[in-house]
């Protein structure tokens, strides 16, 4: 069949006919019925494999919101696969099909990058919660910044939020440091975030200060460096060396430790505390979203000892804000003992939990979602 | 396993180990080994399945680079499948997997919007040509752009190229609408297309004039409209009553025929001939890149006749270029006897051949380097 032709076809096709309340989830392809989420939360999967012996949906992550273990699916006569889970917990959740022993993708879900690699990804929208939504209020820009890095020797992309308005504008802005976590990269924060909706829609409530978030990729090895594990090293070169300079000479930015926050989550909030607490010249705010260190934390000497004299953090420092989701025991309880720690020392911090929710994207909007607006208070 | 020592683990394993001449292919995700390119040009796959029974690389179309008949690969001891291709043709292919008959992507690839859903991709380098690398030189940005459409009842993206030294300039810029294929969307034509880098290089080497290229969703359906495949009636209200509109009124545009340009590949390319020469007003360029009507085109009749007085035509119109890639034979064919056409009636226009290539992104690559140099010459 000729490539048009058959372009021509599937553009017809595919589409929902759903006869419950079941809606195709917004985390689907256009057109792709399957996955769909019924009123109640539960998912019913789908996938087509006729002379497939054994399928299963395995959610990403032990605490992902579709359960921890794989489901296995069942067979129709037309070769289709389908299960359905019990009702999932709000939010974004990573998933991907095995068939027979091939980790694969759902052909019916856009891609998100995590786990090292695109995955399928289902929405379960949160009832009466529409803080992430795409609403019909002024957007900013996601613009993608190529920039060339001497520290890793490649070329490098950054996805920087511009609030609305900008453009047009002459105001100068304070500058957010937004980082994903481990596995994921720069996109990260707007496609499984919305990280810009979130912003948008603080804005036009008049709930945050415009600010401009600088979403980068986490990864970075030094020229000659191997890939490792939570070695920050790298990151830390590119942010402070390459990639504020270059972000400060591009855009009207207010270029003061005052008007420059760090943040991310798990992997980025780690960054956030190791490679923030470090340069405290640069940023004045530190946001670490489910990364508490947890039982290595030493309030004397964890982060070279910044909160041993905290009359000093607390005069240096406008915001350290430490969060976590109440279903992720590891990070609630570090989340919990760090904040003891710092109490008792007199550490001036915020601190967020979010409700019911785990290692998961929900928890990070929530998270940014409280963050955000107490950033660049005068 | 919890998550951060899951994917600590993840992060330093996959690393490229390769023993021959093969690299790995720049189209993959990050630390996937495979597919891998051979300097011959053949490419290796691999998928791990350990117990499937057929495992197979579909190429993405009839006349898709890797070739049109699916592979066969073969199972090794370890449970990956494997299979290497005869050599490629240079340029960017669509492919996927079937696993006991389930469609997939491939894990190792980045995946690319094409087909209605998100596929796996492979970039073969051609020898001595680097118009679409990533260089050094000062780089546009590709800004998302969200808006909301009364046409459709939606929120819509498009996605803006705006050239080097855009954010510091007071200038005023022409703008290039550039529309994607069939089963594409408006991320086709910077990630597959490359379409900033190959502005970037043009500009750096000064051999177009800097301009916008704003890149929307071809694909929309008006309220309470099925979608139809090429009915463009919906796609025409959204560009013509509110993206141009909206791009003038955001950014810094020569708002007048004289500095538009409307262009597309394949149905992007149809919608460029079809919508912009019925809007001669608004566009005095156009580019229609695989999209020659063929057999069916008419001089005197096609497109509401605007041929039949070609003084009036060539008066009007700035520049018609029309291309095809010498492999897709409907289309260079089509190219042809409108050409012939064309040239008999004495309407002004521009060709272009894309030697060796078929239906697929390196002919559009190589037709908006041609086609980017003409525009918006006094």
């Amino acid at each position: 069949m000729r490539p048009l032709l058959a372009l021509a076809l599937l553009s017809t096709s595919f589409l929902p006919l759903l006869a419950d309340d079941a809606k195709s989830a917004s985390s689907n392809v256009p057109r792709a019925e399957y996955p769909k989420v019924h009123a109640d939360g539960k998912v019913t999967f789908r996938l087509k494999a006729a002379d497939a012996k054994k399928v299963q949906l395995q959610p990403g992550g032990s605490d992902n919101g579709l359960g921890a273990k794989a489901f296995d699916m069942d067979r129709g006569d037309d070769g289709n696969w389908t299960v359905t889970t019990p009702a999932a917990v709000p939010g974004f959740h990573y998933y991907w099909f095995v068939v027979d022993g091939a980790i694969v993708s759902d052909p019916g879900s856009e891609t998100y990058f995590g786990w090292g690699r695109q995955c399928s990804g289902i929405e379960i929208p949160e009832k009466g919660v529409d803080f992430y939504d795409v609403k019909d209020v002024p957007h900013g820009e996601v613009r993608a910044l190529w920039y060339h890095s001497k520290v890793t020797g490649k070329a490098r992309r950054a996805m920087v939020y511009t609030p609305p308005g900008y453009d047009k504008g002459t105001d100068k802005y304070p500058v957010l440091y937004l980082q994903h976590g481990a596995g994921e990269d720069e996109r990260g924060w707007t496609t499984q975030g919305k990280a810009n909706f979130i912003l948008d829609n603080l804005l036009a409530a008049k709930k945050a200060k415009p600010m401009i978030v600088v979403m980068d990729n986490g990864y970075a090895d030094k020229v000659g460096q191997q890939p490792r594990g939570f070695d920050f090293t790298g990151f830390e070169a590119v942010l402070i060396e390459e990639l504020i300079p270059k972000i400060d000479a591009t855009y009207r930015t207010q270029a003061d430790r005052d008007h420059r926050a760090l943040a991310g989550l798990s992997m980025g909030g780690m960054q956030a505390l190791q490679v923030g607490l470090k340069h405290l010249d640069t940023f004045a705010t530190i946001g670490a979203f489910s990364a508490p260190p947890g039982n290595q934390f030493d309030v004397e000497k964890s982060y070279g000892g910044v909160f041993s004299d905290s009359a000093a953090f607390n005069k240096k420092v406008k915001l350290l804000w430490l969060g976590a989701g109440t279903a992720e025991t590891r990070f609630a309880d570090g989340l919990k003992s760090m904040h003891t720690a710092l109490d008792k020392k007199g550490v001036k911090h915020a601190t967020f939990e979010s409700d019911g929710t785990a290692h998961e994207w929900q928890t990070w909007r929530r998270s940014l979602h409280d963050f955000a607006p107490r950033l660049f208070q005068e």
